[in-house]
């Protein structure tokens, strides 16, 4: 099966994610999760480290930005609607909107210009019904989490299914499979040593048997390990390699960076290796300067 | 076809490159290409880098070490035979004996103490008619290039039919097939886009056809291109991970032996990353040091 291309959108134009497209880096860091500062500033309403973090990622090389305000007990539409408004004053790379809360979604899509990645769906009916429309309803694309009412199993065969029900029930909702981008779960390999190559498993069935296109949260893979940007960089050239065309990932480690830069170029989507080359002399005249 | 064990064995106990063994990193600095202080070392009969090498290289995970010795104009016998035992006096681990020489092979083999690995013949007719009765006489692996007469395809059909003509040779010579490794030839990817690609398409070829193990010199994909051991390291991430269980390349690169190590992490060949840990104290460790 072909896979389709998913087109998203910003002010500053377009970004596709695709197997002829150079690998699409969505940036991890705006999310409050685990981060105190960034959590202390959400709620005195500073978005300092918010727009810092936008322009530092989108200069490492994110081409587009996940964006994440779920402060359990905060009122999360207006505290999204804010990080987007603030996001916005400072680049325009599509956005990822990081909530499963419809009333979220509603305040903040709106604001954020161009065509969305909705994150996410889960193949449970409950997410799957009270999310599908709104996506809809916004012309965006959305991520669908390969797990289900189960929860998330280790058997890439059950993880294909639960995939194959939320692109069954995009289409239903009028959602073309090109604005489906399927989430495979990225487990830790330091609790499951299988996690990666089961993950590896669900991106080629996915690709084959739904012929949409893949990606996942990288840096999950080396949680509760040392060393983690060195264990997200192998994971990403292998995952990119075996067709995984986009990821949310930390750009601003520099192993993850020239990890997908790299794999850029070894798979035939940097030609002369063009942007690897303009790569290392940005941070040669970084170090200058 | 299931692969077999390919078994190498030096003084200190035997390495195995197999499917469901740790990956096999061949230590590639102890040869005077393109290294003028090494190149007069060896011509002064001087020892001290090779030993250095060799020591560093086994610290830094080299699980096998490359000894080259080839200087044009010089005696390469009398120089291989030297390095061979310059290496013995330092490290105990199995030993790549870099020559297409009969004559150097016959003087340094013998000293090399346990089953070595030779590298390399091709499938020129000629190549093979040499090598290969010194392969049997020695009981020794050895590495097939996968070009011929015709010189290096960039068509992975083409590539597997010179390695089938090596493995087919090797046979009619009575060597087994565990002790042939194919080398699908790493092409630098600044000068054919489809370097990369074009390798990893021939590692699966040579896998399901052949059912023999698979080695190559991964540095070489890199050159041409800036920053190097980053390129190095997420081509050996995305070859592992299509089945390449042994290369020839530097340890000394971080990047290079951090990208093995994770990928055996991945891939679960290091179970609770027990390595991986093991790796991380042992720098940080040297850090405090």
């Amino acid at each position: 099966m072909s896979l389709p291309r998913t087109r998203l959108e910003g002010p500053g134009g377009e970004v596709v994610i695709a197997d002829d497209e150079p690998f699409v880096l969505i940036g991890e860091r705006i999310n409050p999760t685990g981060r105190r500062r960034l959590t202390e500033e959400l709620i005195a309403g500073d978005m300092t480290t918010v727009r810092d973090d936008a322009r530092r990622q989108v200069e490492a090389g994110a081409r587009v930005l996940d964006l994440n305000a779920g402060i359990p007990g905060f009122d999360e539409p207006a505290m999204l609607a804010a990080v987007v408004r603030a996001v916005r004053e400072v680049v325009d790379v599509p956005l990822c909107i990081d909530s499963s809360t419809p009333e979220a979604l509603e305040a903040a899509v709106p604001l954020a210009e161009g065509k969305v990645l909705i994150n996410s769906v889960t193949a449970e009916e409950r997410s799957l019904e009270r999310l599908l429309p709104l996506v809809a309803r916004f012309g965006a694309a959305v991520i669908g989490m390969a797990n289900d009412e189960q929860g998330i199993s280790m058997d890439p065969e059950r993880r294909l299914a639960a995939a194959r029900r939320i692109v069954e029930a995009a289409a239903d909702h009028g959602i073309d499979r090109a604005d489906v981008i399927i989430d495979p779960l990225t487990m830790p390999v330091g609790a499951a040593s299988d996690a990666a190559t089961s993950l590896l498993a669900t991106v080629r069935l996915v690709r084959e048997e739904l012929g949409v296109n893949v990606s996942c949260g990288a840096s999950n893979v080396s949680f509760g390990m040392p060393a983690r940007p060195e264990i997200d960089a192998a994971f990403l050239a292998i995952a990119i390699a075996a067709g995984m065309n986009a990821a949310i990932a930390n750009p601003l480690h520099r192993e993850v960076r020239k990890a997908v830069l790299a794999t850029d170029v070894l798979l035939g989507r940097d030609p002369a290796g063009a942007r690897w080359i303009a790569d290392h002399r940005a941070e040669a005249a970084a170090r200058g300067g």
